[in-house]
């Protein structure tokens, strides 16, 4: 695919669309720099030009100039992604939804809201607690990240594990295609048998297929109840183990998190908590009980407890006041910042049924050993969904470069072998496409090329992601 | 586009793939009866041949061959659809799966079950609970449907309204594209950020994508206790309004049915039980709490209860034996046997968002009065999912035929116009079809015969259903 580059009559253009206070050019390098890169690594790309535009008829506009021109563009939500989905690879445009950031609307006798895709998710999650709601999609970023960009990459979280990602609560969504339409996906209905699945197709899409410019989501009641528990386990493996045991018990824990001796210690140490952990403590599992009466979870707790009895474990910890419970998701959501801090990484979104979470981690180990790397592991064990971070330390550019990827493979070969895949939450993007064979074959990639196509006759946005 | 008719050679073809004790002709009368319909009104199309084929390999053969001599192949489950999916209105192929009938794994570690799509509903649920498991799908019709029916159709049922429908407990499929190629559409887990969701795409296409081979399920475990409760309103439209008021109580039952007082009138003939029903009740919900604690149970009943004093609503049955209980479900799940009995009829399949209902409700007896029709309506209320059945009754058969249809436009004109749609649980089939730019504007259905040619270039697969 060739594409143009933006002359100065392109910019004239696009400027007259969203207001030339709305459009940023690289001679603005210290507002543009942030729009260089994503979360992911230390990779940086500059786009063209970054526009911020202001609604869906804004964006049809831009999109119908650039799909005549050839010009490429690359969506970006708040640039917190693992995958370098919103990396303007090709130059061109970048299509910033930071502008369209209200919720137009919460309807408490629906259950359900309408937001814009650049409304930061934590924002949403708040703003529908005080009317007693809850929306659990719950990123680790979920402080910055948008909607939008939650919903591109079927973002998950913690609270996946009992209340789903956040796939499982969108009803509905209007899209801007390449080719400058604009359309709602589907309708604004718990259940939907009115022709193939849109909406489910536009999630998880990464910005290639259309740009959302606005959600209808699915709220459920807010939980007032919950127990926080971290439990020490003397061998890693146990503690990926018992996952599987506790769901086999009957209970259904709100959050259910694991993290190796390192990610715990490094994240004590990146938010400066002086906690001293026992040496034999070789990794921890964080686990959340929710619901509407206290009784009820105590005696979940009770059960939990007959399970995690079998297992070698060391002292548990019950938070039952906001302080302690608030500690411990610090804990666990700054494991990734520590980790980040620490060194140069690669941060592997590796996924199997759970119960292959044992051999999972043991095959990365032992991996590992082979290809001469270290990795600290921590995540959502609940859904078989374990993050796996790669730190460069002290291994050489010719061997990060050249030699890890082979390992990375391996890793990857063997998820597939688990009955698993490649990457749960994170997405493909652009670090993960050298490895997208691994777990598509070729029927399932002609398939998803086609639709690409479909969407996008000129193959103008986010090219160069997935596949 | 042009079919060819089967020729005696071709069957000989497609007997020497399946094995001749597993083809039907049409000399062979009463045996291909049952392949004329299904449970859509009394409409009969007669195939050219039925093929029973074993496994996916056979299957693979089979669409290899049609597609390569532009056969038709119209794929059936159980033949329990109310939308026409499953008639042959291009003559061809009726491909069975009905020897597809095994669940090949049931796999505790990790809550999950692999089955083939000839399984019948009720049997899966039976064979997992038996392991403390639940998979909670579960259409009226679930003692005789197949679960590959189930996904084409995004079947729901009265438990969706708390678990989801069918769509939300598949992680994967292997399928037969109409070329005769076999893949799987995604991996076994709970979460996937992997290229796009073809597993998603492929549910609710009813038939026409790809043959279903193998499901994989994910279960969650079974909630031990219940409670059920029939409630009568004195005012139909109270009975609606309560369900979302409901919700906005922070009660989630694990059903919430709202039937017509003639909806339960008649289905009390039916089954006839000799229950005397104040004349002043007009309608019932029938509400199912479900839970692992009783003393909870009764506590979320007191809530409900402060919900409904504030309707006017009679005396209150409240089933705690599994007999009382199950009259009070058999007397839900046999309305549509009832009203079928009674009269030719057309069930809609109305879904809006659940605060519409008593919207949604109102405008189909004023559209009823203004064509001169008679409804029944009663369906899954906590879903906005409600089921009016058209009764024939003494309508002459012109208007039935030319009058009808556009009382109909009206009916799914409001669905639209209060933010539903045109089928929650049943599909488009053939009955809808000439209904769906009601619901589906031009962009999503070019969007959607995109992906139908992708799939079937040569169109042979279920062909004129949907669009």
């Amino acid at each position: 695919m060739k594409f143009n580059t933006i002359t100065p009559e392109f910019v004239e253009s696009l400027s007259a669309i969203v207001g030339r206070e709305h459009v940023l050019l690289p001679a603005a390098a210290d507002d543009m720099l942030r729009y260089t890169h994503d979360e992911t690594e230390d990779l940086r790309f500059e786009p063209e030009v970054v526009l911020k535009p202001a609604n869906a008829a804004e964006i049809s506009l831009i999109m119908k100039f650039c799909h005549e021109n050839l010009i490429p563009v690359t969506p970006r939500g708040a640039g917190t992604g693992l995958s370098g989905g919103a990396l303007a690879i090709h130059k061109g445009v970048i299509l910033s939804t930071e502008r369209l950031d209200k919720i137009l609307h919460i309807d408490e006798r629906n259950l359900q809201a309408t937001v814009e895709p650049g409304v930061i998710t934590q924002v949403f999650q708040e703003a529908v607690i005080e009317r007693g709601l809850f929306y659990p999609p719950d990123p680790s970023s979920r402080g910055s990240c948008f909607l939008g960009g939650n919903l591109s990459q079927s973002s998950g979280g913690p609270r996946a594990v009992k209340y789903g990602v956040t796939k499982d609560y969108v009803l509905n969504m209007e899209v801007v295609l390449p080719t400058g339409e604009i359309t709602w996906t589907g309708a604004n209905v718990l259940k939907n048998a009115t022709g193939y699945n849109l909406t489910q197709l536009m999630v998880g899409s990464e910005g290639t297929l259309g740009i959302i410019t606005k959600i209808v989501f699915r709220l459920i009641p807010y939980p007032t109840q919950n127990l926080v528990l971290l439990v020490p386990f003397r061998k890693e493996e146990e503690a990926c183990e018992v996952v599987s045991r506790i769901f086999m018990a009957g209970i259904v824990p709100s959050a259910l998190e694991f993290m190796e001796r390192e990610a715990i210690e490094w994240a004590d140490r990146y938010l400066g908590f002086a906690t001293e952990r026992p040496a034999d403590e070789r990794a921890h599992l964080l686990i959340e009980l929710d619901g509407n009466d206290m009784d009820l979870l105590y005696k979940d707790a009770e059960r939990l407890y007959e399970v995690l009895e079998k297992f070698d474990v060391g002292d548990i910890l019950v938070a039952d006041n906001e302080k302690q419970k608030n500690e411990l998701w610090q804990l666990r959501r700054n494991v990734a910042h520590a980790v980040k801090s620490n060194s140069i990484y690669k941060e592997e979104d590796t996924v199997v049924p759970r119960a292959e979470l044992p051999a999972l981690l043991k095959g990365v180990k032992e991996i590992g050993a082979r290809y001469n790397f270290k990795s600290v592991c921590y995540g959502h064990a609940g859904d078989g969904n374990l993050h796996v971070n790669i730190v460069k330390a002290d291994m050489s550019d010719d061997d990060w470069n050249n030699k890890l990827p082979e390992g990375i493979k391996e890793i990857f070969r063997l998820c597939v072998r688990l009955g698993g895949t490649i990457s749960g939450e994170h997405g493909i993007g652009l670090v993960q496409r050298q490895y997208i064979d691994i777990a598509l074959n070729e029927v399932q990639l002609r398939l998803m090329r086609g639709i690409k196509d479909l969407f996008d006759p000129h193959g103008i946005l986010n090219p160069g992601k997935i596949f």
